[in-house]
Parts: C-alpha cells; structure tokens; sequence
C-alpha cells in the first residue's frame, strides 16, 4: 500500500514538474501544464493502460489532493489583508451576485433552447451548474503572477467566498425543487442555510482576528516557537473542517484562517525573521500540484465523447459569457473589470454536484439529466477550467504591477 | 473524508506537540511525548470512546505516518556522509550480525524455559521476532540530539541497514521452515533474496552517487533551480518503493536516497544559499510527528493484558540484553560502546511480522504462536520502543558534542 502511493507520488509529482515547467516555456501558468499533464496521464487509459487513471481513484491521492488546495488557499489568505479585502467589498458582494445570476438565466436559456423536450427542471438544473465559480485556478495563476494584494485579486477572493454561499442556497433551492415535497423549500430554510454559511465566515473572522494574535502569543510563551508552525496548521485545517461543518467548502474555511493568521505578529513571537509562508511552500510545493494534476486526470475523455458536442459548447459559452457580467458589477476604482470577469470563469465542483444530482433525480420516468447531457456538464467545467488561466495572464500581464504579495514563489524552491 | 482527515490530522498533530512539549519539559526527547500521546488517544477506547483509536485504521493516516518515515529517513541519510559510513564498516556489520544472532538465542531460550510445552518452532519464532532492530526511533532521537554524524550514530545507522538485510533472511528461512516443504529454504533461495538486498543497496550507492550530480546538473540547466526539490523528493520516493520492490523496508532505500543527495552541490546547482534539509524540514514537522503518533496509537492495551506478564517481561529483557552483546562488536576507536547497544534495542514491523506469521502458522493442530504469545511480543515491542529514547538521550548527553550533522532541529520550526 505504501508501496503503491510511492509509486503514485512519483508519477505525480514527475507529471506536474514537466508539464508545469513545458507550460512556462510556453508563456503559460505553470497551473494550465499540471491539468494537462493530468489530462495526457488520463488519457492513456483509452489505449488500454488503466494505471495512470487509476491514480485518481485512490482515496490517498485524493486526500492529499484535498489538502493540497485547502493549503493554496490558505496561503492566498495569510498574503491577503482583511482590510484590502474590505476596502472592495461592495465589488465583490456585486460581482457574486450578479456571477451567479447571469449565467444561471444563460444556462436556463441554452436548456430551452436545445433541449426544448425537457423539463423546465431540467433547464433550471443545467442554469444552477452554471452558477458557482471554483476559485482553485484562480487563485493559483494570482499566486504564481504574485497578482493576490491587487484589488482584482482581492474582489475575486471576496466574491468566491460570497459565491460560496449564494451556490450554498441555489443547491439548497434546487433540492427542495427536486425533492417536489410540499411546495419546495421554505423561506425559513434557506434562511437557516444562509444564517450557517454566514455566521460562519463572519464569526471566524471577527473572533478569529481577535483570537488569533493572543493564541499564539500564549503558545510562544508557554511552548516556545517550535509549536507555531504546527499550531498554525491545526487553526488551518480546523476552520477548513468548521467551513464544512457549516455547509460551505473546506476551502472557504483554509481562506478565512490564512485571513485570520496574516493579523499574527509571527515574526515578534518567535523572536527572529520568521515567515509562515516560507514554511508552508515546501509543503505546499508537493501537495497543490497533485490537486491540479489529479484534476486533470478526473477528465474522463470517454465520457465527454458521449456528450453532445452542441451542448456543451453552448454551455461553456454561457459560462464563460455569463461571468463576463461580473464586470459590470465593478465599483472599485482603477480594477480592471476584465480581468475580474476572467477571474470568475471556471467552474468546479459545485457544478458537477448539481450535474450528479440532476443525474440521480427521476421526473415522470426518467432521469432528469440523461447521461449526455450530464458529459456536457463536465466538459463545460473542463472548458471553463482550461481557459481560464491563459486569458487571465494575458490580462493581468497587460496591467502593471500592483504591490508584491509577499507570496513565496513555488518557483524559488 | 476530507472532513474526517482535517479532524484526525488537528487531533494527531496538536496531541503529538502537547506530548512531545511535556516530554521535552521532563527532559525527555519529543518522540516518547508523541508515543505516549498516541497511547494515551488509544487508552480512550478502553473508556468506550473509539474515535481516537479508530483514526490508526485510517488508510488515510496510516499512507501519511508511511510516509512520514521515510521522509526522516530521508534526511537523516542527507546528514550523513556515505565516506564516515564506511570508516566504521566493520562496526557495523559485527554489531548487526551480533546483534542478530544473540538476541534470537535469547529468545529461543526464553521459550523452551516459559513455554517448555510448545515446538522448537515456536521457540524460534519468538528468537526471531527479537532479531531485527527497528531504526525509526534511534534515528529520530539522533537527529533531535544532533548527533547523526557522530561515530556511535553511524555505525548504529551502518547496522541498521545490514540489519535489515539479515532480518530477510531469517525471515526466509523461517517462512520455509514453517512452509515444512522439502527441507526448509535451500541455500540457492538464500542466496537469491541476500543478493537481491544487498545488490539493491550496493547498486542504488554506487550508481548513485555517480548519477545523482549529473541528474541534478542537468535539471537545474534545462528546468532552473525550481526543479530541484520535486526532483529530490522523486528520487527519495523512488528508492524508497525499489527498496521494497527488493525486499528490504522502504525506509532502507529513503536512506540511501539520502546518502547518494548528501554528494549533490544544491548550493551550488541553485547559485545562491540552498539548503535541501532546511526545504524538508516542514514537510518533516507535519508527517514524522504522525508516525509516532499513530505508533502510540497502535498500541493495542486490551490485547497486551490477555498476554503472559511473565513472558513479555522475559522477552523484553532478552530483547534488550541481547543487543547490549552489539556493544562487544563495536572495534571503532572512541565510539561509545554502550551508546551504539542502547541504539539498537528498538524493535518494530519485522518483530510483528515475526508475531503475525506465527499465529497464522498452524503445526500439529493448534496455532504455532497463542494470542497470549502473540500479544507478549507486541508488548516487547512497545517495551523496547519506550525504554530506547530516556537511555539513549541519557548515555548520549553525557558524551562530548561531536560534529554538528547539520540537521534543521524541528524545534526551529
């Protein structure tokens, strides 16, 4: 067994250095080389050697995978300044809003459009897969383009976050649609829901950043400064298992500890030049890039051949479309609007929960989603994913250099 | 299950700093606290309260603890200059062949006087579950005292690996003798599992630490600086899974990996200050801890009380005697002799395989080896596991500082 994640982690990790590095050489993020390095391992099991997918399978990879991007995004927090975060904050509030409403009427439209013999249900499952960006790729090309302090950097934090929980409520609106029991969801649900997700972000943060700086100061005191690396890890992957708790991605909860950590004087307390960044990047340097290569294995090519190639075309052009009325959302002065609508595209694992659920759910006789269209859901996260890194280098590179994040490059290891 | 694993991972690794803090405050090494910790998450099962227990099982945790070993493995072999390893060659390999063969008479003896009813067979199934020595905690207590490079450390180190050789084939010969086929294990098949062992480590050394520059070399030319801790952990994988694939236990080959890097020019390779140990150190700090953690955890406290006290106690003096008899084999000049016997009482995985190969065994009708005498040997286990690091920090703290090895102390963390 340990045999076999040996073998595993040296696939992987040999993957994601070439394609990341083959991906630089060709002025790309490193982030677009681990998916296809993921996507070309998938790839091999059309010729019949299974091994390499396989990978993407093994309940340790993926575990590791996990906390390889509640770790990026933990990092993205701890170099992120609450107050900057703030300071957008009715940019981002704007943004998600209208990013989950544009492309959920989009993706309803293309519904209606080409699959006029399905439900409005259906439409409506195909608008909801639509709605909620992923954050996990953006949130790597602005570390790696050291772009995280810029305020487009920092409404596309603010609005994920919020789009976590608007994503939150749509799925909780959508169940009880689909559950079809008395009249769907009630107003009090979905305001418990919302009341969870929120009390949430807003309690650990408020508490957190109050918290946080006597913690460890305690902690420097009692134990010395040997025990705040490990403590700010156990605050990291406590808040990730509390966001979950809450309802909403581990990786809101990685965030808001990296947030709540950036207000700790680690420096003062440990006596010397101390940066908890510097000492998550080499752990941060194997884990994230399994995340992104195991992603691109999950690309099932096979299925997506069973899609309907219209389909999904039209749905990624709603998707990435949709995200673009993000930009109008803008209020924040001197933010590049583009980029911010560029930011919001890809689509992830919210998207492919409602494509299952849709799957799994019976109307009159028959599955709401049938199997193609289902594919085309995945193949329009697959789209969205893939785009987005180009585009949004080619526009954050145009605009000039904002403060240095302090974000230690993978680059320097 | 990624919300199980951020739970057990806060659980583990805020119980293993408490453990090793309080350890550390009673002057003891941080490794007994973070067994002890283990043992003490444990004894909550027999309170009825499993969770803690339960997360032993997790394949999760067990694949993290795995790896968490061969990573100090690994740097303790980049701490080690293969040049002082082999000065006290011969060292080691008397204090291995001694410390395998009178340890196994011991044994023998112990259960032809205690258990005067049961087969020779048995009786040597005991000897050898005491023969080989389990490096993991000595290697953890020299790299805490800074004291890998001293000439006790190596040749413990140097005896380790051989002794791993000779653990395999003991366990060959005794897999034919309870087989009971034509006469037990030919010499052929000895001969054919040593060479596979020792070309494994010969082959991986020399080829090495002549490849390994040049590896590096070109990597760092063609991919920069950036490549050269994926590419490093790479190797350490590698070897760690061909170790295996010959037989030996992954950390043997973790080990060498570390010896063939300590010749590679990182510094040099990276044009400016670069540190390959200093890079490890915090992916070290979260996975380590987990290993001794969960070893504590595994301690099994119910089935220990079903053994005999009488022969556990016995064993465990057998165990420990037996190895003081490496000290004799020790012809270094000015290596502590009694230091290099208290280094090797440590005993592990082989002991247990020993143990679990007996009870499956069935001569005569009856199981080779009972609970009770399986559950003896887990409790020599643990005895020899908890006695080595007070001792060993003990007889070492009295000898002069030798040359610092170099190692990040995980306390700089």
């Amino acid at each position: 067994m340990i045999t076999q994640l040996l073998v595993d982690l040296v696939v992987l990790l040999a993957a994601a250095k070439v394609g990341g590095l083959l991906a630089e050489r060709l002025g790309q993020p490193a982030v677009l080389g681990e998916l296809g390095a993921g996507i070309a391992l998938g790839a091999f099991g059309l010729a019949g050697v299974h091994g390499p997918a396989a990978i993407a399978h093994d309940p340790v990879i993926e575990a590791l995978a996990e906390l390889g991007v509640v770790l990026l995004l933990f990092e993205v927090g701890l170099s992120t300044r609450l107050a900057d975060l703030m300071k957008v904050g009715v940019s981002a509030f704007l943004v998600a809003c209208i990013g989950v409403v544009v492309p959920m009427a989009l993706g309803f439209g293309v519904g209606a459009w080409l699959l006029p013999g399905a439900s409005p249900l259906a439409h409506l499952f195909l608008g909801a897969a639509l709605s909620a960006t992923s954050v996990g790729i953006t949130a790597r090309v602005l570390r790696d383009m050291d772009r995280i302090a810029s305020s487009e950097g920092q409404i596309i934090l603010g609005a994920a976050v919020i789009d976590d929980v608007l994503g939150l409520l749509v799925l909780a609106v959508m169940v009880g649609l689909a559950g079809g029991g008395a009249g769907g969801t009630s107003v009090a649900t979905l305001a418990a829901v919302a009341a969870k997700a929120v009390g949430f972000v807003v309690g650990a943060l408020v508490l957190g950043r109050r918290a946080a700086p006597r913690l460890f100061r305690l902690a420097a005191l009692l134990a010395g400064k040997g025990v705040l690396f490990t403590l700010a890890l156990i605050v990291c992957f406590g808040l990730a298992w509390a966001a979950h708790a809450a309802g909403l991605a581990p990786i809101v909860g990685a965030f808001a500890a990296g947030l709540i950590l950036e207000g700790v004087p680690f420096a003062e307390l440990a006596g010397e030049e101390y940066r908890l960044e510097e000492r998550l990047t080499p752990l941060a340097a194997v884990l994230v890039p399994l995340f992104f290569v195991r992603m691109g294995l999950n690309v099932d090519l096979r299925s997506m051949a069973t899609g309907s190639a219209g389909l999904a075309l039209a749905l990624a052009v709603a998707a990435i479309v949709g995200k673009q009325a993000c930009a109008l959302a803008v209020v924040t002065p001197g933010a590049d609007r583009l980029a911010v609508g560029l930011g919001m595209i890809p689509r992830g694992e919210v998207g492919l929960i409602f494509a299952s659920i849709g799957r799994t759910l019976v109307v009159n006789g028959r599955p709401l989603l049938e199997e193609g269209e289902f594919a085309a859901i995945v193949a329009m996260v697959l789209i969205t994913t893939v785009v987005t890194p180009p585009l949004l280098r080619w526009r954050l590179g145009r605009l000039p250099a904002g403060a240095a994040s302090g974000v230690v490059q993978p680059g320097a290891l």
